[in-house]
């Protein structure tokens, strides 16, 4: 059975050891979405203010919260990050928001995490701005979409 | 049609005035999961390393990221939390983990997004400890199920 | 002489203690630009890319920064800040950018130093965002423009 | 025309990609300067007051904010610095105080904004530290001064 | 038996519910000492560099330090200081450092951990800055010595 | 004599300039204790409350200091560490908690500061769990015990 790497042999949780693994440059993709009211996502859409703004500001706080992910999750390695992206579309299907985020290191350990916390806040982030209009809003859906580098290689859930 | 309450009237994110609002006592509850393979949840429950760990490293994440929700969420207020629970549970049914986070406060504005962010923290948490044994999780169904205070009064999605 | 109040009898450096002060309504209007060549300007007014993105990012790069004044200014007193607002306008006279921070309070202490500090940021912010294009702006005339509530009551510089 | 590196094909802010760009020794200097009424200067001069205080806690203020960059402005990289300084004199011709920062790092990135961070945050510490004894202060003249490394090579203003 | 606050009926670690408690006037005192040679005492005492700037450091790095206890310390709760002061003085029957800090707040919880994390960061910061010279140094003596305000009312060490 | 490596020629604190240093494997062990009262041990080790909630957020909270090193001590750099793993004993002899932090890294400074800096907050969390039965703790102890790596090679205190 395989081990659980964040605890040591007596259970202790623990920041893994990764300094004696190789600089390669890392990717993640990380997806999730906020599924709203119908009439929600016609009010960021066709409303009076612009719709830039909100998922704007979601996009930039996913940004910024990727950087902050090793002061958020406990066990995660602080890293330099070399990209990150995250984009917000409408999506009527849903219907709400589509948010997907991308993130690159040139390090010792993968950045799953950085994109995971990158759309986790991004969708916080819609939530706060749309609550006032819609209690029912749920985040879901949020999972690696995409992995490259590092030892277990390539990988995409698509 | 509703206002969006983080936007002015050119449609420029801004924090909302509550300096007129009476101060409350506020409480919400949120809740959330991640879904992963019955053998993951397996491996927690019955591996040789204590399950405490897991839970309880995500459980003391959540709490954390609750009291830093106004430096993630752009247009939060900062707030003084009088308390911050995070609570995990396994559940074969999902399968899978269930959080729940309760916060409360005495101030001027709700304390969902707090309360969201334990719990999106907290999953965060849950599949950074997973991730080497299972690339197929995904955080959901995060969402506030109770309210209490402020001009809105009570909520409950029960 | 008037005295150094964040000097002790010693010259110590020290948080001045507010806990005698009543908790009064606290507003700061802090103003500054950042001047630029006019060509820089242009481009953000009639670039392809959408001008909203540059300044609504130093807008909440304004805004997140002022929550975060009692962490980069030593002396500073935590504050529970009820609204912050950064509004840029581009200038053709400077030519430049013109960034006003409105900060409110209900607290024992002023907030010019949370509306200063939302300027300075988002004045930086701008600069990150233009250097690539622009090597010789200037960040300057940052100073408090307003200023109600306290001890030393309401005051403006116009 | 220049394009804007900050925003991609759709206006969208995003951090730019440095993942292929060569480690390299990166420098930047900055310089800004707080304006004062000449009584505050030679207040700090003269006083009974250690003028070290002052100028000390402001320069700690300016290298501790160095290393908070990323956080502060929002499509900034991390990075690793290898060297802040931040020095400041007193200036009768302005009359007020003159900072200057200096930073250096091995890296992907230059670190321009860490230098003008350092010298922005000295000056709101100084007007900080100042502000009981003199309202009417202003910051100004921020700007970078000198620049090695990275692919655009050296450059200073002088 | 006394119950541990910060566990539940579970033995799960949270964050004490103190929404009921009173808002008092509450004050801490805490002391601590770094332990060191005595030539690396005279060093600071004697030497060629203005002892000034290795205290002022250290006493300024113990002040920001109180303001973020609680993103240190999990389960306590955000406060807003309306004081904090730290004293360092040099005793040669040590020989070191004897580090004093005082922290005042009006609110619903103690200030205990506030003046002992401004002590803990300020002897951190002695050390790091005598490092060079003295590898044997050691910090102790950690303890409150002074309480004010809240349901237990004063007490003192002495 | 010794030179203070953190102060300049004028005595101004900095941060030393490391940017010419090699790159190398780095390892620091610090360790540290509380000391209490023999029936605060006993409560931990046998009260009804599991014991591993008190020493697991302890050790959490110490492995989650250590990355924030650098944003407490105002001079030490920036790194990022390989490995934080933080062990607390129960100790009888004290009576107490030994605790104990290694940190690695692959950089150009040593990783003293993180491991001490883990010790300190691990303590101080111990203390803030059991200071309601407690009033008498006093934390104490805190050296480095070994380091590995850098111009000064290897150094331990056994």
């Amino acid at each position: 059975m395989s081990k659980l790497t964040h605890l040591d042999a007596d259970g202790r949780a623990r920041m893994v050891d990764v300094g004696d693994k190789a600089v390669t440059s890392r990717r993640a993709e990380a997806r999730g979405e906020l599924v709203c009211a119908p009439a929600t996502l016609e009010l960021v859409r066709t409303g009076k203010t612009p719709k830039g703004s909100v998922l704007a500001t979601a996009e930039l706080a996913g940004v910024m919260a990727a950087k902050r992910t090793a002061d958020l999750i406990p066990l995660c390695h602080t890293l330099a990050l070399s990209k990150v992206a995250v984009e917000i579309a409408m999506d009527e299907a849903l219907p709400g928001f589509a948010v997907r985020a991308t993130v690159r290191s040139e390090g010792r350990t993968g950045v799953e995490m950085e994109a995971l916390t990158a759309v986790s806040v991004a969708c916080l982030t819609l939530f706060d701005m749309l609550k006032a209009v819609d209690k029912g809003m749920a985040i879901g859906a949020i999972r690696v979409t995409a992995k490259e580098g590092g030892q277990s290689g390539s990988w995409s859930s698509e």
